[in-house]
């Protein structure tokens, strides 16, 4: 566990995407784009700003276009949004984003529960897509769903994403995303998974995805930071969640990990103070308390007044050699 | 980031000090017993039961007699408890406690405005009572609050913690907890800390302390084990909190530790289902929700049953080799 020594971490924030389109409540098209252009100013490497999929299947995303195109950009962020098919494509390069997330589970029922196709099925839709994706300036990414564990077929093996991604590489995409999905991910799972595929692909450029369902997901983070991932995943607030762990926690909070890293002697590029005065505003979007910690208790270095019945008393005092 | 390789670590439970001391309503001492009857019975490797104070600075634990001599002991597990002064020692002794622990903080400030005498006096007192102990059976360990920063002196220089360990070592003490009390520490402090003590004082047996705070409990745990520790203190449900961050989370949680702990293959010696069973009688004990996660969302190899209109659909489809 060693200091950060300035390493530089990338974090790319999700919560307009991955946070609310579980919310009980649509959040209005305006707040959504007022919150991105907030957080575009942060520091942040990247957000992902929507999803281009079915307002039937995700009713609180159905402004993506709307979003996609009324925020401003800021340069130096990347601006991603989700794509399930290749409709969802096409509207996302129409709205031109920076990026694409295409999505897959790494096991066959989440998969087939969440996408309505089978692994090999997914994986020649992003063929296609990624035929189309060549001619035009949009970079392509997947996220690889419970690839640390699903919550129907339990373990996926090692091997599984070790495959996904052979295959994902094979047709141009070079950046990954492991999600853990529900939240199962270990600590040492995460380094034994991010260590091994980085060394099995040393040209693919992984992301990190963790939820803070069981209370691992910092614990987690540092594992990947050891096994060599630079980019990560966060979620404002750690809103997010997973239908699977009703009244748990949801995806790691940015603030809390920026935190996190920062104390511990990493770069984020990140403004924290910023960044939390963003979070304090995110209950009232909301409309309900979040997970996020730092907000509550405030940055670590946070000094209270001494009890003025101290006063007198010398602060430190040096205690004498026995 | 090993595995845990069946590597032991000692947990020892202090939701019945830490957590019910800071409750806003007085837990039922038929209550305290109970649970603290339950849980020796999971495979912790001790439990804080109570503390030896004045009624009117807690009186939570006004009942510290009554519960300490009714519990059921059984073999193997230590049952420790708190005492903040000289008085207190002889009540923990006459109620046959295996254990007192000491307390004092390694910042000045919150030393006196805790304890209301400055660490000089502390460990003069230390002093007076391991004289007294020695010709009893009863074990003495000093808990270090603030090792990891303090709300009003900011940062502690780790020479005050070294300092403070050796005194304590030189009248015979040889058990010290480092106390993150205010939920400060950052994993590469634990591990620079804990790394450091341990190499000066090989002979020490060190348990760290953790709060959750800032969301960083579980990092931190992990960095501590880095470092060699095997010892760490942690609460049923995520039960304590702090004074000085209303709001936000409490003591590390114990299921949650355990579950983390031995999901990476370390051996905690508990049976969480166990743990489990009892934590989810917590909120009805102290009439509220409590912050533990894993109760909530079930432990990480909890499955759900596959979507029924999947039916005929093969799990774990082999994908092809492309």
């Amino acid at each position: 566990m060693q200091p950060g020594n300035k390493r530089r971490i990338y974090i790319n924030e999700v919560v307009t995407r991955d946070g609310f389109q579980i919310e009980p409540d649509f959040v209005p098209t305006e707040e959504k784009i007022r919150l991105v252009n907030r957080l575009s100013r942060t520091g942040l490497a990247g957000i992902e700003v929507t999803s281009f999929t079915s307002p039937k299947a995700i009713p609180n995303l159905r402004d993506a276009e709307e979003v996609m195109k009324r925020i401003d950009r800021v340069q130096g962020v990347t601006y991603t949004a989700l794509a399930p098919n290749v409709k969802g494509c096409e509207r996302a390069v129409g709205c031109g984003v920076d990026e694409i997330n295409l999505v897959m589970s790494a096991s066959e029922t989440h998969n087939r529960a969440n996408l309505r196709m089978s692994c090999e099925e997914s994986l020649a839709q992003f063929a296609e897509i990624a035929r189309v994706a060549k001619d035009s300036p949009v970079a392509i990414k997947t996220l690889i769903s419970t690839a640390f564990g699903c919550p129907f077929d339990g373990v996926v093996p090692a091997e599984r994403i070790s495959h996904i991604v052979e295959r994902c590489t094979k047709i141009g995409i070079t950046g990954l995303t492991l999600c853990d999905t529900t939240g199962m991910a270990d600590p040492a799972q995460v380094f034994a998974l991010c260590d091994g595929l980085r060394t099995c692909f040393p040209k693919v450029t992984f992301t990190v995805h963790f939820h803070n369902t069981r209370g691992m997901g910092l614990a987690n983070v540092l594992a990947a930071l050891e096994a060599g991932i630079e980019h990560l995943d966060a979620s404002l607030g750690g809103l997010g969640g997973c239908p699977f762990a009703p009244g748990s926690s949801g995806n790691i909070c940015t603030e809390d990990t920026v935190h996190m890293l920062e104390r511990m002697g990493y770069n984020t590029g990140v403004n924290l103070d910023l960044l939390l005065e963003i979070s304090r505003g995110l209950p009232a979007v909301v409309g309900h308390e979040v997970p996020g910690q730092v907000v509550k208790a405030g940055r670590a270095d946070r000094k209270y007044p001494r009890p003025s019945w101290l006063d007198g008393c010398k602060e430190q005092v040096a205690m004498s050699r026995s």
